[in-house]
């Protein structure tokens, strides 16, 4: 790479930081972040009366005050290979890419999920990025944010409340208290509200049920409000949450209760994109958490949109492998919001291929070439699996130290055999200059034609025959199974008129089967499908292949313990 | 009063705002609000650089940017004769008499509670004053404000979710499940939460227990916050929290679970003040809202020492009559603090004491100088409670249209015979000019020697002796009886070290009895203490005389089913 061309590129406040392999936190306080009005303004031609400030480095997006109709920006989604805990880097891929996107003289954002608060607490780290590719302020980012989560998490509640309500006054709609599904939510590792009876202690104090609490970003909420057109579609999906049953089995919605207007309210300024900055003053959105598994797992779609309405170029991420994130977020975010992907990256890196390939995580430093190779089946099954959306994936190699060059050489003979670009890419050590090169790559593909992106099923395909198709043309399965309870889920859905629905499969993100521990690229397996979810408010079917943790637990030794704030009130011991 | 002074007085929004009597809302939305760092900068001198903008017209004031220590302004605490349904306007009151302070040249600001987002959505109604003085955006305010709450139900949660994990983990501090007392809140109205039994399922989801949840205006960490001097003591208070009790019986604290270090991390954005404005566009800083019967009921210590560093005279406002509220305001807040109040207001009305003097609700309409006679014992002996203090109050009678000049020269002849000025308020229909008269009362007694504040009782003295000096002295109580639960609790309480604690009682507001039916002013009785709670971070027992609603319910038609956005995305039905 060019020694002066790095140089150039490199902004007055990068020189100055931590060497690489310094802790993120570190790094991120060494930048002075511009206040947030010059990031809109500069970089997204915002002006500052339609930012609504929190605080001078974090701002909502007034989209009342903002024309987002007179440009189109190109859409380009970062995805990876199945994850193991030898890390891919996708969030820092996408930060990095849209530095060094900027960095080549085009507009981009990068548009991700907030994290949720409660994991924080548990083991340690944060989400926003790592190294030299981060989104700042990376404390207020984990911690509380804007407040979306706790309005998410108010409005969740307020649905619970107002359904105990109702049958503590007279259960006017016939409630079957035994099926009411829609359980409370805290943004919180808390495994000993997974299974609770409420409603206890005489007739003053409810009627007593079993129920239980989610994490907030398992909520339908949370899912609703990123795949929301506006508000008013905010509020129509409100209305069509499924809270349960009545007596005769009939589903009773968030409409039957009169509960969404208020709902709505609760979420108002929740629906507006935040906007904060990497630390090459690059603008990011940040808005919206959905879960990987039982939801779509990807940003806002009023973030996305937002985004491609200010700059040429957005770069998105969806959660765990292309798989699941990928999938998701092209059958059910795109089709939903009707956006499209102008281009993918893949992002892999040795080590994680090493892992798909059987070495052990202590075992990664060494060279092992042939691991590389086996484990690369994986890397070519998610390409391949791109192609069936339309898509050949710009493969971003997120480069490692130990990384050696017939290693390197492996992961690249592959990609090239199915037509994929590869490039190496350096942005946790370097900013943006260091994947400068995946950056080049994603500009050709986007000032080419733009490439014909497919479902991989249509509408009207039931809802098995789905499951089925993701599951055999993806995951390399042979068939899906469904239990009696799936199947019985399955008529009703149908019969109630849902299946028209995408689905959103909720399986171990860490192989192509229903099995953790099955890695590379496994075939020839039968899914089983557990339960199927009807999510009407959202929009999809959720089918459960395998547990689901809807609500985590903190480890015996939680961060919390070491969490604290010095006599600066700097935060230490979160990230 | 003279017209030509009003006029004015009267601020060019003023003039143009819809008549008294139209809605709040209307009359709030009538007025352009300044941008927050124009209230910050003319009216406390405070530059831009030194607020945290939440929107445009809401900040937080950065303690850390600003010089709070140059002025020692005076303190005017707002309190009132008991409440009745008849309403008495002390919010209101204090924001008017805070409007009136500066229109007649003072610089003044007012110092409120935050108010609770879960009851908003049961009986309609927000808390943000009324008529022409109140504070906006009263939506915010009302709503999820600057995330306050929502960060002391996470630290809340967070101890509690702490508190099971341990339990899960091995237990290394032999908790007794059994004894855990700290539970969980939820800033809604939820009944079924009240008794709930957790960690069910099996042992992956924890131990099973008895438990519950409190509004979060009940939680602890609302009194700590409200008490605390900065964060060092903020943290020292969350550590010295009992969270229940180990198997030899002995206390067990939030600071041998670590605990203290994260829950200061998750509120160190909420312990600064929050800055908003009256309508006349003077500052408020609304911050705290702990719960007027199991806490003290006022807002922050450091909202309130801000406030006086920043403005001559502050005007703050304590929950309940004076019986409960300036009794805590003093013997808690003033003794934790070293704050002392300069003056003190005492508001009532002819239709409230109308009430206390046995007239029905509905029939307050029709002029009754005979119950007006009979309820101004009412009056009489919180004007006298007072002057225990060493504090005679001016008597703010909150005028209303309906009032007779008789009824009105009988309460003005209560006040004037025990040496307290009198005089008659219009600020609800008319603005700050309305409070004129009252507030010129206050500046001659602010301008005059300062008074000598007494507690009612010394630190040393024995709690139930404190118990006992508050009943009797202000209650007009005979004695005070405790039953067997809590003789034991007392005892235990001073074995433990605590008896130097100040007293909390949570009774009735309704009544200077335990029985919310004994209107007017009753002697003789007996106040029975069924309960004693020690808070040893917020530092003070709670003596429970009566029940005490720690999370309340929505009624069977809750104001949630009428709030909604209009198309223009307003909120209606919230107010």
């Amino acid at each position: 790479m060019n020694n002066q061309n790095n140089t150039v590129l490199v902004t007055e406040n990068m020189t100055a930081l931590p060497p690489p392999g310094a802790p993120d936190i570190e790094i991120a306080r060494a930048v002075k972040p511009w206040p947030i009005f010059e990031v809109a303004q500069r970089k997204l031609g915002v002006a500052a009366h339609a930012l609504i400030p929190f605080g001078h480095y974090k701002a909502k997006l007034d989209l009342s005050q903002i024309d987002t109709t007179s440009k189109v920006g190109k859409l380009v989604l970062v995805t990876a290979i199945t994850p193991t805990p030898a890390g891919e880097g996708k969030t820092t891929t996408s930060i990095g890419l849209a530095d060094a996107l900027n960095a080549i003289g085009v507009s981009a954002s990068v548009c991700l999920r907030e994290p949720s608060l409660g994991p924080c607490f548990g083991v340690k780290g944060g989400a926003a990025g790592g190294g030299r590719a981060q989104a700042i302020p990376m404390e207020d980012l984990n911690l509380h944010f804007n407040g979306d989560f706790h309005a998410i998490t108010s409005a969740h509640n307020l649905l619970a409340a107002l359904i105990d309500n109702h049958i503590h006054w007279g259960n006017e709609l016939n409630l079957d208290a035994r099926k009411v599904s829609w359980r409370r939510v805290m943004d919180m590792n808390d495994r000993a509200l997974r299974h609770t009876l409420v409603g206890l202690g005489g007739p003053a104090h409810g009627q007593p049920r079993e129920s239980g609490f989610d994490i907030t970003v398992a909520s339908e909420i949370m899912a609703i409000l990123c795949l929301a057109e506006d508000r008013k579609d905010l509020q129509r999906r409100l209305g069509n949450i499924i809270i349960g049953r009545d007596r005769d089995n009939k589903p009773v919605t968030a409409r039957d209760l009169g509960a969404e207007g208020a709902m709505t309210v609760l979420l108002k300024d929740a629906i507006q994109p935040n906007l904060i900055q990497t630390l090459e003053h690059n603008p990011a959105l940040i808005h919206g958490g959905p879960f990987a598994n039982i939801a779509h797992g990807c940003n806002s779609v009023m973030a996305t949109r937002t985004a491609m309405g200010l700059t040429d170029v957005v770069v998105t991420e969806a959660g765990f492998g292309a798989d699941l994130g990928a999938e998701k977020f092209i059958d059910i975010k795109c089709r939903i919001s009707g956006l499209r992907p102008d281009a993918a990256v893949l992002v892999c890196t040795v080590r994680a291929l090493k892992m798909q390939g059987g070495v052990a995580k202590d075992k990664l430093d060494s060279v092992d070439a042939d691991a590389v190779k086996l484990g690369s089946a994986n890397l070519k099954r998610h390409i391949e699996n791109m192609q069936k959306f339309g898509l050949t994936p710009v493969v971003a190699i997120n480069r490692f130290p130990t990384d050696d060059a017939k290693e390197l050489s492996i992961i690249k003979e592959v990609c090239l055999s199915l037509g994929a670009r590869v490039e190496e890419a350096q942005h946790w050590a370097e900013g943006g200059v260091g994947a400068k090169a995946v950056a080049e790559a994603v500009k050709t593909i986007l000032d080419g034609e733009a490439p014909d992106v497919q479902f991989l099923y249509e509408d009207d395909l039931p809802i098995d025959d789905k499951i089925r198709k993701v599951a055999t043309a993806l995951y390399g399965a042979e068939d899906v199974q469904f239990n009696i309870a799936a199947q019985k889920q399955l008529d009703e859905i149908h019969q109630l008129g849902y299946g028209h629905l995408p689905v959103c499969i909720a399986k171990t993100p860490y192989s192509f089967t229903s099995e953790p521990s099955e890695l590379g690229a496994p075939s020839g397996h039968i899914l089983p499908v557990r339960e199927l979810r009807l999510m009407a408010g959202a929009g999809f079917v959720v089918a459960i292949c395998g547990d689901v943790m809807t609500m985590p637990g903190l480890p015996r030794k939680p961060a919390a313990l070491s969490i604290s704030l010095d006599d600066d009130g700097e935060i230490v011991g979160l990230f």
